[in-house]
């Protein structure tokens, strides 16, 4: 927010100072402090880990480092893996763990592997579905469990190759193994499965898909787009604002926030009901600990 | 600058906000300043628009627009065209001005027609060598005549396929049809060749490439890289300094400056000896009329 071809209410009156400016969607997790994954690299990254001071490269350490240890992907679309290209100067193969749908939409319809080679190269893992496993870096564990759950959805709009639908977007289930505490992320949801269910009553912290407010959002602005249902995006309103509302969660935010969205707006009733139920609209340099 | 994973002098200095810091390279060019044309299409370009309000769509006008009318890119180099992503929400085709062999190494090697296809797609022109031609948007002109002048180049790193060198890499003149007035643009010069330093002469206004300021500036920090001279850039020290001091141009700017240049340091040796041959030191939000 803004979009840079886009004139709707939001983006003018964020371009009048009126509503804070906000990047694309990612979030960096830490046990540490030290080591950080990416969740997701959007077109936005290079200004993100400049605004964000943990991030930076360690004035002492070699001419070239970065406490960016790997990536993981939710799934293959351009606003969650352009930032991979940023991340191209790196001096080791990058890490980056998704499933193999959407590793083979990237090999196949991105051709990333080769587009990478002459630079860091990527270095691919699998997720781990139904159990959690250690998540490990370079043989070492780093104090975070972590699996994917599979949600229902679409290739991404450049896949042109024939891609299967299974696989194409997941929530992760991070757990801290120290505390036990555990972080529920889900950018995209176009349902709430059983499965997913189940893993936002266990969460510490979930981490929602916020992309619209309502299921004619866009079509609203603009006829002939599609409906936030057809983009796999559950809308909050008749959807996941009754989901959160009551979750024991002690965090719970809404994030991938589409800059048509009325809880943008500073006293907007959207906003309001969002926020009277206790839930976090996410925005820029929004840290929190388990 | 700063780049995300460097610890350079000048990164660090970035970060502790003793230099400002730098966009990745790119201009906009406009005759009336309502149709905006941009040389190059950084991964930056996003913030780069909204720090620019010529560039921002018109409040007023339909849901989604933009000045933004064209893109002409001077080489492949993922800093140049990894841009074109985030432009991809555009209404129309965008037309992209490139040499043949420009175009062969993206539709080829990047395979951008069938990324974009989903999304707005690529309008293909190619550019003018040898005499000047009017540069026309879906058949209107806009008063702006150009062409590309060849320089030696390589392909960029990503480019697996085979792919010729010739045509990878040009500079861009353009002449202000009304005033008389011309621009060069030559982010990326490995050497002055007859044709450019033609050009270099007749030109109110010279943007050049200023990448390094001396041939081993990266090998004295990093000894396993490449010496400017093999990375397709003239350094600026025994270099393009001697070129454009004596150009009668009355804009002589140096742009598409690496990192690790010792230019952008305030008061450094090499920074005044640039600045006292008359020369700009581009950086983010630099405007000027012809």
């Amino acid at each position: 927010l803004p979009q840079w071809n886009c004139a709707c209410v939001n983006c003018a009156a964020a371009r009048r100072g009126k509503i804070r400016p906000q990047t694309q969607s990612g979030l960096a997790i830490s046990v540490d402090e030290n080591r950080w994954l990416l969740v997701n690299a959007s077109p936005d990254l290079r200004s993100q880990i400049e605004s964000c001071p943990d991030l930076h490269p360690e004035t002492n350490g070699p001419l070239r480092n970065s406490p960016i240890r790997e990536v993981i992907l939710t799934n293959a679309d351009f606003d969650h893996v352009l930032g991979l290209f940023q991340l191209r100067e790196r001096n080791e193969p990058l890490p980056v763990h998704c499933t193999p749908a959407v590793r083979d939409t990237l090999q196949r319809s991105l051709r990333i592997d080769s587009l990478l080679a002459g630079f860091c190269g990527i270095e691919w893992r699998d997720l781990p579905s139904v159990t959690m496993k250690p998540l490990n870096t370079n043989g070492s564990k780093n104090g975070i469990a972590y699996r994917a759950i599979e949600l229902p959805a679409q290739p991404p709009r450049y896949a042109a190759l024939p891609v299967s639908n299974e696989g194409q977007s997941v929530a992760l289930e991070f757990l801290d193994q120290q505390n036990g505490k555990r972080l529920l992320v889900a950018p995209d949801v176009a349902a709430i499965t059983p499965e997913l269910e189940s893993a936002l009553q266990k969460a510490d912290a979930v981490l929602f898909d916020g992309t619209f407010w309502s299921d004619d959002e866009l079509r609203r602005i603009d006829p002939t787009t599609r409906k936030a249902s057809e983009m796999g995006h559950l809308p909050i309103r008749q959807g996941s604002l009754e989901a959160l509302r009551n979750l024991p969660a002690r965090h719970r935010i809404y994030l991938h926030i589409n800059n048509t969205n009325p809880i943008f707006q500073p006293g907007s009733p959207e906003r309001l009901e969002v926020e009277q139920a206790g839930i976090v609209i996410g925005e820029d340099g929004l840290e929190f600990e388990l």
